[in-house]
């Protein structure tokens, strides 16, 4: 077999034998599939699509190039959450310890942000003392102590994948649904997680801009999910606008400690717990309702443990960034539209994300929101304030907030949070 | 502008501008643009296409990424010719010497083989002490002492064309039109000649293997030369079965001389002399008619000074292989099929061509054909020999003639030896 035949069979059409996927991505991750002619595939698999047999053929080879992860020692089902990111979505900060009060081991491993979305990692390394890189053994550690763990993925697991998300990332082929769903799916089936809630953003800050191809990408992933044997559901879930009122690495941890205190927007709560429930039921966990974990304090607990237990410290002082401004509602009436992906780029620009993956981030950087779309505001209220380390950083953020939001006589028509749920089969 | 916008633009379909166009091939050639970022928009241009524009302009830019060669030094005009390649395609040989005795000159920059079908470079190769490589004073000296020179192109032409080719040679994108057009236009622009006449091959051992796609070729590579104001023209020849008598290196050129002395194969001759009237006419030289020019020895005195010129001993006794096997006709009717690629094939097997750049060839290895299709056979009568420097080669390429001719009670439809004349606009 060689890269040829495979790129040839691709670019012509045709659908790839289950030996053509399993060797390229072996040979691909030895080095015998070179750079130039796997991008030239995955070109062909995005403009030719693959079919449900491929992409699981693809899913499990690249789960195959790394370890398996196994949480068959503990004495409770495991349940994961993964969303495909979008602008202040900071619901794993709470969700994570919530299920973990509810009675599911939650092991989950994240990512860093790249672009206008956060990374769930970055946002934690905003607790000081806070690690994110964890043994498979103190991984385990942390789930005993504290029932859910955040961390960064180590190398062992999917190396294809890593390697090949690189490869699209520069090369203009990340816009691919079979190759997004089995890139995420192959990370979560090797994660060792008995059930799997996808959250699939849709609108102008997510990476899905339509319901469609939001729905496409969430059945193609439940179904790989489901014939890999891991429970999985998925909600089509609204980022038309910016989730919560705090965009930003520190901000968002501060939001979802009130969130776990019992209070926070209610539309950050209202996620949370919606996902835990999905979360429980999929992992077949019967306990406590998420909601009354939120009111008696319990998830926090699991919070503070889990913190502790990856060297935080639960009361440390978060940082904040030196500078601020505000920006004020141009006009008296419903705050109609406020762009989630408008704000997202803000945040970026202030310094909460980052261009390249080597970049730092600013743990304080982001922007606070003081009305949300449907609320009434007054000509001249604070709208939205700016954190930044240098001052220097405002006017670029205000450029991407330009046209970003809207103040006018009525109220437009937001998406509804929950959008769609798919399941198996639906 | 970076590398992934103009991607991105192809791969959605869009038109990619004239300063996109300049910016990549540009980048490509000082390694700003990698190779697995030019191979994904390789193959985003092989599926999504490139309109008469951007070919242009892709061509124009290739072009500009090296030296462009200039004749007007000589006092008479230019002429050249392009195959797309074919088996037992030695027409360069009698045709570029038959060019010059009838007035025109002929500055060829020519190739190595790859693959099934055989390089103009390795066949003259096969002259004792004949040189490819030649400076261009070296070049402008040959021209003047004989008229016809044919040469290795320097490195200096056109080398983003060189780079891209490689690439494209790895990761399946090779088969695109725009970029087969472009690559090969940009080398012949670059060449200087101020007429082209393109020989497209059409049939199993050709590149094109039907007559639409030839003509899709051909149009594109005639409206590039004439924007150019290179005067064009393009016929589509049969490549169904091999052209004349002779494939392999030595052998072709033993065929090329019996063509210079007034004889040789119906087939070889015929299409030898449209050529050389096509790139006359191109030239705007009405002198000598080539097949008087055939009949009376000043195309063989071309010949023996342009090979003496480049180091070559026109009186060599040519290398022949060790081994020869023969091959009988089955049956006795009619050779209904001898089909050119699996001749070629077997040549290559035989070891007269080469499966990567870096490999040598045979000069002796070849196939020597005893019939032609059409031609009456009688069962048992020699119908092919090969030969080789081992007789280890012979099975495989007996391997590759299995199912490749065919003796009948009738003749099949070979296609016509010209099957269409391509003019700018026409």
């Amino acid at each position: 077999m060689d890269a040829i035949e495979v790129i040839v069979a691709k670019r012509d059409g045709g659908e790839l034998t289950a030996a053509q996927i399993d060797w390229v991505i072996d040979a691909y991750v030895r080095g015998e599939v070179a750079d130039e002619q796997m991008s030239a595939l995955a070109m062909a698999i995005l403009l030719n699509g693959m079919n449900r047999r491929e992409i699981a053929g693809w899913t499990q080879a690249m789960i195959r190039s790394g370890e398996r992860m196994d949480w068959s020692a503990l004495d409770r089902p495991t349940a994961d959450k993964h969303s495909t990111g979008g602008v202040g979505d900071k619901i794993t900060l709470p969700l994570a310890p919530l299920v973990a009060a509810c009675g599911a081991y939650v092991p989950q491993l994240s990512g860093r942000g790249l672009g206008h979305t956060g990374g769930t990692l970055d946002k934690l390394e905003s607790i000081p003392g806070w690690r994110a890189s964890l043994s498979n053994e103190e991984m385990l550690g942390v789930l005993r102590a504290a029932g859910a763990v955040v961390c960064a993925a180590g190398s062992g697991l999917a190396p294809a994948d890593k390697k090949l998300y690189a490869l699209r990332d520069v090369t203009g082929t990340v816009e691919s649904i079979p190759l997004i769903a089995s890139s995420i799916m192959s990370k979560k089936i090797a994660e060792g997680t008995g059930s799997l809630v996808l959250d699939v953003k849709v609108g102008s800050g997510a990476f899905m801009k339509t319901p469609e191809r939001a729905r496409e990408l969430a059945e193609t992933m439940v179904a790989l999910g489901t014939d890999a044997g891991v429970r999985t559901v998925a909600l089509l879930t609204a980022m038309d606008r910016p989730l919560g009122r705090a965009v930003g690495n520190a901000l968002e941890v501060e939001e979802s400690v009130e969130v776990l205190a019992g209070g926070g927007p209610s539309d950050v709560v209202e996620l949370t717990v919606r996902l835990a429930r999905e979360m429980l039921e999929a992992a077949g966990v019967a306990g406590k309702d998420p909601a009354d974990a939120l009111r008696d304090g319990s998830a926090m607990d699991a919070w503070r443990r889990m913190i502790a237990a990856q060297g935080g410290d639960p009361d440390g002082l978060l940082p904040r960034a030196a500078e601020s401004m505000t920006v004020e509602a141009p006009g008296s009436g419903v705050l109609v539209r406020l762009d989630a992906y408008a704000v997202g780029l803000a945040a970026w620009r202030l310094g909460a994300g980052r261009a390249r993956k080597e970049d730092p981030v600013s743990a304080g950087a982001g922007i606070t929101l003081h009305a949300k779309p449907g609320d009434l505001v007054r000509a001249g209220q604070p709208l939205l304030t700016l954190h930044a380390d240098e001052t220097g950083r405002f006017e670029r953020a205000l450029e991407a907030l330009r046209g970003g939001y809207e103040v006018g006589p009525a109220g437009g028509e937001p998406l509804p949070l929950v959008i769609d749920r798919i399941t198996a089969g639906a």
